[in-house]
């Protein structure tokens, strides 16, 4: 058999889950076979079971990236001292995750939100899934509460209030900004950028 | 046959209701059946079925309950000139939605959350469920726009940003916050006002 080079596997295992992520934001898990995901990555059997031995596993798979890569866009782009304000942090990393820059497919909009909402509703029922969610989930928020801290630390914001809340409320919006696309179709980011400005702006109004 | 009051009918639709959000939100919308409702709500198929005929009946009729209370809850919660900041508004309607005041059953936790991001799955696939939450949305949405214009006219918040994107920046939060519970567990209503608060300081901070 002959020596087969880690790049040829990488994009080998890049293809087959680019083709599941496909059929899953098109058909939804319950939908989608393994058969389907064959037909749709243009592969045998025999190489994709190589890698994945079923859904379960590409499910899974998919998430795990999509959470590290995730929070590696986050990170890169609050790596100032102070971080960027929200409004420009938020508008930075969901323009990467919600576009055809993501890595996933982008075929005219982007799948993360219609695969995020039915990984959502999978946590539910499949333990190693939602223990998956919840380790993503607690690197992205650590990396939050940094920022905040880093925001308190230069007076940019108020420092009386606990930064893990401000980190879960600042997650919040942005599950919430991706799940309207699913429901409700592609907005631009800038709208949430424009709404998380409006807010900041309202202790200044106040006080003067 | 025996005239029945409208009381006993309502009392009855909510004895089914009730029965089926919890096998929802217990089970999932697919390991849930008809007979499962049934044995939950304590009624007879014949009870049942004058009243819903399928359990894409019953899912629709539970979003569009949940959708109109929570319009309902955010126009009363709303009706102050100006109306409360968003961290204190936000606050009031949560705690009424994902509480045991919410109407739904609460069996230890709400459960809002787990049978909200079933539902938005489940639009994926069911244009019926889909236009219902697009209109339960748009008025959820109008409804915010109103409020914002108001901080805005007041002189609370800067208004060279359109409400409308404001509006769905809030609703991002809500929908956001409430999908963490069904994710990660409940947590206090108290840290998503915090973490609000936080955020409206920044212009402040900001500008002292």
């Amino acid at each position: 058999m002959a020596r087969v080079s880690q790049e040829h596997l990488d994009a080998r295992r890049r293809q087959i889950l680019n083709g599941a992520a496909r059929c899953f934001a098109r058909n939804g898990f319950h939908a989608t076979s393994m058969q389907d995901v064959l037909r749709e990555a243009d592969l045998s059997a025999g190489a994709v079971y190589r890698y994945f031995r079923s859904k379960e596993q590409l499910i899974e798979a998919i998430v795990t990236e999509v959470l590290d890569a995730i929070r590696d866009t986050f990170e890169s782009a609050a790596a100032q001292t102070p971080p960027p304000a929200p409004d420009v942090l938020m508008e930075r990393v969901m323009e990467e995750v919600l576009t055809e820059r993501s890595g996933l497919p982008y075929d005219g909009e982007a799948s993360l939100p219609r695969l995020m909402i039915q990984v959502w509703t999978e946590t539910l029922r499949n333990e190693t899934l939602s223990a998956a969610m919840r380790q993503g989930y607690a690197r992205v928020h650590a990396a939050w509460v940094g920022v905040v801290e880093a925001y308190q630390a230069a007076g940019l914001m108020r420092d009386d209030v606990p930064a893990a809340h401000v980190a879960r409320t600042m997650i919040a919006v942005a599950q919430g900004f991706a799940a309207q696309q699913a429901l409700f179709g592609t907005v631009p980011v800038s709208v949430l950028r424009d709404g998380l400005r409006a807010l900041m702006s309202m202790g200044q109004q106040k006080a003067s």
